[in-house]
């Protein structure tokens, strides 16, 4: 590794979205001059590669942050309340990919074609956003900008991914025994997910609605900086391996044509628009899996309403929902010069 | 067979809903003194079972339908209209699953449930709703007679029987192809079904929407006598074998709390509410397989528009999507007496 890149550390790094931080970063030529690899003692040990050089898996305590300019964490939200204030005080920036500090007010909550100016504040903790969010407020940003956005209705078709790499193991192998004609077992998830949609699998709070809809709420609200703009979101499990899609009504405050909103969001970044009437071809979670950009569809008026325009879109859950977003900001960060001095 | 019963035939005997209409005929007991199974030449000569007992298939003719009381067509548009005026001419009253006759404004199109009204109108043809349209009615029913529909915005989760056996076929083969390591080959579907999502394979009108979802529009209109219902749907493929699920936001004219909703709902015909909080657990296409009824949860209200509530839906396709509603339109013809003297 050159001398000339960042020192980076990657905490989860066995986990789905570790494993993606560190291709996003090789098809990025992301310029690393170290990079070290955190795990549970469980993990610690196992080797991965990174440019086709071994690295081995080194097991995560207070002290792994020492001389590390950057430190990605996706570890879920206890490790990241556990070490992040220990990586922050070691001198590293983090881009937390859990639920962990994303509503604090203090905390930049980014996608960067959605809020990068919101990077400018960051005291050394940036919040990565929840996948769905991240993925519907790529097309919102310039729907806003154009039109002012009213309210957000959002139906979700979410793939295992994002409850992890043991959730899509759990798909595959529950459609291994479909073929074999045995019963699928759940284990993972509460409900067989092969042949099978239910409604995400986290806890319906008070309000009635579950942790992943209320995610998608306020984390919305928090980065287009509208908080109180109207969300009524459904998130729906899909035996999809990993690329979410979302059905999306918005009312907005101005008039924009079907045609309009098509040719915004075509120049618009980190978005492919897939709208092809003539042969039924629109985004599709199969097309968007491995695609850094979000997938626009469907794009139509609402026939009995105004101000109202209906979309599909699909996107990478574990790039532009987690991994491609951590690293985009990672280089963001370092476009605008906001990361520290080492 | 008995005598003391009605004398029937079934056109699309083999097909995905023509077996299932067999099967229903046979959970219900339906007094049949006489069953002609009637398919395309090429089906002509298969045998299929009722009541333990093999029949014949023959082949679809214009002659097929002398002294036949009730006639279940299930073999498209195209052979409804082509065959079901020889049907209606030679005394059979026709009970048509295809889309052919839906919209004339003088054939009664009825879920039972719903509309059962409009049977008393029918001279000698009832037409069975699009499966979306007929799933989405019957718990927009009571909805309405309680507080009066204004609008209604869903999205659907749709399975691979909608598509016919072949397509059921197909998602199977798929995933057989995955398992072991091959490329899965989309031939009923435009799109690969397996792992994947994708907007209805109907053709998209002028108007933006696709063939489905303008059933769905047109026929919910037709069925509930709301010709100003405003109505927004997306129509989605998933990788499910054969019960539909829909995301379902309804607006209604006055005020119904989630809790009403739940507990009119909950004692509405053709309706198990299937809402548990605690163990979450709501309709899934799984559980709604094999039963007639629509499962129905999620209800909550919208946290920032009043006067809406959003709810989750799932119903057997072949069911109450197809062939126990025919059935249930029968069984309601014989209750009201609305059957030809033979």
């Amino acid at each position: 590794m050159s001398s000339s890149g960042y020192r980076l550390a990657v905490v989860g790094a066995t986990g789905a979205v570790g494993v993606e931080i560190l291709r996003v970063l090789e098809r990025r030529a992301f310029p690393v001059s170290s990079l070290r690899l955190l795990a549970s003692e469980r993990s610690a040990g196992k080797q991965l590669d990174f440019n086709n050089k071994p690295l081995t898996v080194e097991a995560l305590n207070d002290k792994a942050f020492e001389s590390i300019d950057i430190a990605f964490f996706s570890a879920g939200a206890t490790r990241s309340r556990q070490f992040i204030p220990a990586a922050q005080a070691a001198g590293a920036v983090v881009i937390d990919n859990s639920s962990a500090f994303r509503m604090k007010p203090e905390i930049p909550l980014v996608v960067p074609e959605v809020n990068p100016q919101d990077l400018a504040q960051h005291a050394g903790l940036i919040a990565n956003p929840n996948c769905s969010a991240a993925i519907l407020c790529v097309p919102l940003r310039p729907l806003h900008d154009a039109a002012g956005l009213k309210r957000v209705v959002v139906s979700t078709y979410q793939s295992a991914s994002g409850a992890g790499a043991q959730a899509m193991e759990e798909l595959k192998e529950q459609v291994h025994s479909f073929v074999r004609g045995e019963k699928p077992v759940a284990k993972v998830f509460p409900h067989q997910i092969a042949f099978n949609v239910f409604s995400h699998n986290t806890a319906i709070a008070a309000n009635g609605y579950n942790e992943e809809e209320n995610k998608m709420i306020e984390e919305t609200r928090k980065m287009l900086h509208l908080p109180g703009l109207e969300m009524l979101p459904t998130c729906i499990r899909v035996p999809v391996l990993r690329a979410h899609s979302e059905s999306v009504v918005v009312e907005t405050e101005r008039p924009l044509s079907a045609a309009q909103a098509r040719e915004l969001l075509s120049r618009s970044p980190g978005i492919k628009v897939v709208d092809d009437v003539e042969n039924n071809r629109f985004p599709m979670p199969l097309e968007a899996s491995g695609d850094f950009d979000v997938l626009v569809g469907r794009i139509r008026q609402d026939l009995s309403r105004p101000n109202t325009l209906a979309f599909f879109v699909a996107g990478d859950q574990l790039l532009k929902g987690a991994a491609w977003n951590a690293v985009q900001i990672a280089e963001e960060l370092v476009k605008r010069n906001l990361l520290r001095k080492s």
